[in-house]
């Protein structure tokens, strides 16, 4: 490896047809229900999945100790959909899935998900955005720093899938835990190390 | 302050008969999220309260763009109901509120709760119980670690109002926010800092 110039990106490893054909209609939320249970399971980190929020107007008793909801709304999030700690640092993400293969709407982030991500960032959590592009069956995370370049430099309403492509982590797919994140996050942990002990 | 012996515990301020009267009915949780919504404004943490989950078992759509949920139930949480980001550090816990004056029943504090703080404690959040004895107009703020080590040396199937006075940390009533819990945290984490240069 001596030698080899810096810039390397990783590669999608080419798609097990096998693997691709199993987890077909699996969503992106169904993966990452499936790796924060995993992540539990072998103590890696704490991460959940905020339930959403609902609403309740009215309750009835029909049967002893179970309440009935009978009616109830859905309520627009104050947040993230995802949030827990690891290696002793807040964790924050949003994750989104997309079936375009040239670009993600910035539509689909809402404005208040973007608040909050920021506003974890600040105080010093680390915060980011998963992306799937359902049809290439590609996932990608994209760090919050990243994003907020983005937005400055660009007045656009979506993101190109190549800026994503350069500026993300490739997730690639296993069976566990589906989507393995905390790895792709390990890299840019460890490269952020090293660029602090460079500067000293 | 000069030969002053460091065991002084902080005494409960004398009650404001006036705030007393204004804040009678407010339930802890309303004064979290008053507490949590203040933290935000002024920039100090983001904390926010996790939704109830709920099981939607039937939509309909009376009304255009709107959803009606018709039939849903309660859930059970997998994990506390506060968690969020203050100085770069991971926050989580629980608040509990009784009438009782003499002691605090461990059966209010469920299993998955108390399964959830020691882990988010092991991966390095900061994790505590607010308990209010409503009756006393008193809430108390307890580190998991002080839990563990009472639930470790104790058989009992609650806490001692006297335990919870001398071993928490008292959180007195403010108007602007009514449970100035990071106020309560700032001590023990400036204790802590103190501790850990001694040790030097």
């Amino acid at each position: 490896m001596i030698g080899y110039p810096n810039k390397k990106k990783i590669q999608p490893p080419v798609s097990d047809p096998a693997i691709s054909k199993a987890r077909r209609g699996m969503s992106l939320e169904d993966d990452l229900n499936k790796t924060n249970s995993y992540y539990l399971d072998v103590d890696r980190a704490v991460i959940f999945k905020k339930p959403t929020p609902i609403q309740v107007v009215e309750v009835s008793y029909p049967a002893r100790n179970k309440a009935k909801i009978t009616e109830a709304y859905y309520r627009q999030a104050s947040t993230t959909d995802y949030n827990g700690v690891y290696r002793g640092l807040p964790i924050d993400f949003e994750a989104k899935e997309t079936v375009n293969k040239t670009s993600f709407s910035l539509a689909k982030l809402h404005k208040h998900q973007l608040v909050h991500l920021v506003n974890v960032y600040r105080h010093g959590a680390i915060a980011f955005l998963l992306i799937r592009f359902s049809s290439l069956d590609e996932t990608y995370l994209i760090m919050i720093e990243s994003l907020i370049r983005f937005l400055k430099n660009h007045d656009r309403q979506s993101i190109p899938y190549d800026w994503i492509k350069n500026e993300g982590i490739f997730i690639p797919y296993s069976l566990t835990p589906p989507v393995d994140y905390l790895t792709a996050l390990d890299k840019i942990l460890t490269e952020g190390v090293k660029r602090n002990e460079e500067k000293k």
